[in-house]
């Protein structure tokens, strides 16, 4: 299938931009959902966007392809199979990412790499244990789609996990799901800390002196957001032996200043916002892999199925 | 349950020496299998052993320990329940340590540690976008056990994982195994190549010059052993860029020479064979981490169940 022209329905072009390869073959229009013309319809070879625009209709549009995973929205426009429209949707791995993210840095820590590296720079064979994952007890803040996966991970290795939540609602994956009221009892007993908290009047500065003062020398993960965590307060229990490290995704200022004197410390790990690509992101990140393998006539994973809908 | 006397059965003195705590309450006594005596019998609290010894009798022993995880050899002694004597045993967690080496050094290759790790030096907070597990294809040597459980832990994460073995059989966690003679196919479109053969005849060199010129960038790990390496070979080939870089725990000279050029390589991580201890030194972690959680009254996870002989 060859495209030429492709309508974005929504003005993403900065966002865009910043995904897109240096060279690409295709033209782009970004227009918001409610300014597309038939012109622009005509223009199209494909549409990408969270659903159909006002009045939408294939004119010579040859590809859909829906930024979100659901693609109801889509599905209720006649001609798709008549027409032979290839329609594609974003396929979701936030939860995954975060996962992996969280995993490597635990790892790195139980494998001793940072202890490793310099061995290796002094060329000294100094042999030392790791330990494993099995024997860890991590507390997972935020017991969603992305703490559920974190868990699920962590637990098909073995480790104990718990979970803290506004409901302290049970949940798969997790030994335990307490109250965040209550939660310090769990998090005494933590070796790792790893907030997925997203930003409420609740969580703001959650994370703060009475909470870091309860804790025996756990290690804290962020892939949150920066704002539910008092970086002041971090930064004592750090000095005070409370928490034994931290590996920081998101801050409180981002892009963290040169200023910051988080950058400095060798029990602080940062890493620029990068353990999931926002949902927009991750929604081009999707369209243009969909787009390199039609352009290689590769075959399409998250093609939908217009017998199963999905 | 208090342990002051320990009979270890084996001349194990400088092993043990190697992993005890530098203060320990108890007094131990090394003695080769057939020297035991009655005397030994008499003094001792606990005895550890890969069996009993010839005469094994409890005398005031109050537990046994099994450098093995069989313990058919014990049970055959009468009087365990009567007496009410613990008997312990090996947990062996060789497969799943290996896993989580080889993973914990894709998860730092496919999350950027080492640059974020420079960006962060630099006080640079500078984006990219970490690369997944379930995109890469792995192609593991030696389906055994240890094979099978790091196939087993990648593949849960949605790698690719391809075997290849010298009889070709076909492996649960495997997608496909093929036999070494016929593996180039698979080895041209490996991401990572993880290697956890034993020396033998058919594998002493296996990964020379011929076997590299057949890859395609793979990352190459090996966890199995030094000498199926010609680490000529795989100085050219990360030369040539056929080999990306290589993460490897087993060297031809054990411990590496401080004169290697391995040891200065960017692309060539070098641990001093520490991803899974030897059968011993395991042996004796697990009786110490038993001997620790009865001194401290914890639960016994390696406990025998004497109805269930295990």
């Amino acid at each position: 299938m060859n495209i030429h022209t492709i309508l974005v329905a929504g003005n993403y072009e900065k966002e865009f931009q910043e995904q897109l390869p240096a060279k690409t073959s295709q033209s782009f229009r970004f227009k918001h959902m409610d300014e597309i013309t038939e012109e622009d319809l005509a223009w199209a070879d494909a549409y990408v966007g969270f659903k159909p625009c006002p009045g939408f209709h294939f004119a010579g549009i040859k590809w859909v392809h829906s930024f979100k995973a659901g693609v109801n929205n889509y599905l209720e426009i006649d001609g798709w199979k008549e027409r032979d429209i290839l329609l594609t949707r974003t396929v979701s791995t936030f939860g995954q990412k975060i996962s992996e993210y969280c995993l490597s840095y635990v790892l790195r820590d139980l494998q001793f790499h940072h202890y490793f590296g310099i061995r290796q720079r002094e060329k000294k064979w100094a042999p030392k244990t790791p330990q494993m994952v099995k024997d860890q007890t991590i507390v997972i803040f935020g017991t969603g789609e992305i703490g559920q996966e974190i868990a699920k991970v962590f637990s098909s290795l073995g480790a104990t996990v718990f979970g803290v939540s506004h409901s302290g609602k049970q949940k798969e994956y997790f030994q335990k799901v307490t109250k965040t009221s209550s939660s310090s009892t769990l998090t005494a007993q933590a070796d790792w800390i790893i907030s997925t908290l997203p930003l409420t009047n609740e969580t703001s500065k959650l994370f703060d002196r009475t909470f870091f003062s309860k804790l025996n020398g756990a290690a804290f993960i962020n892939v949150g957001r920066g704002h539910t965590v008092d970086e002041q307060a971090l930064l004592e229990a750090l000095n005070s032996g409370k928490v034994r490290c931290a590996v920081l995704d998101v801050l409180e200022t981002e892009p963290l200043p040169e200023s910051s004197q988080l950058w400095e410390r060798d029990d602080i790990i940062i890493t620029p916002h990068i353990s999931a690509v926002t949902e927009l992101n991750e929604a081009i990140v999707c369209f243009l892999e969909t787009l390199k393998r039609i352009e290689n006539n590769e075959v399409l994973p998250n093609r939908v199925d217009f017998l199963k809908g999905y």
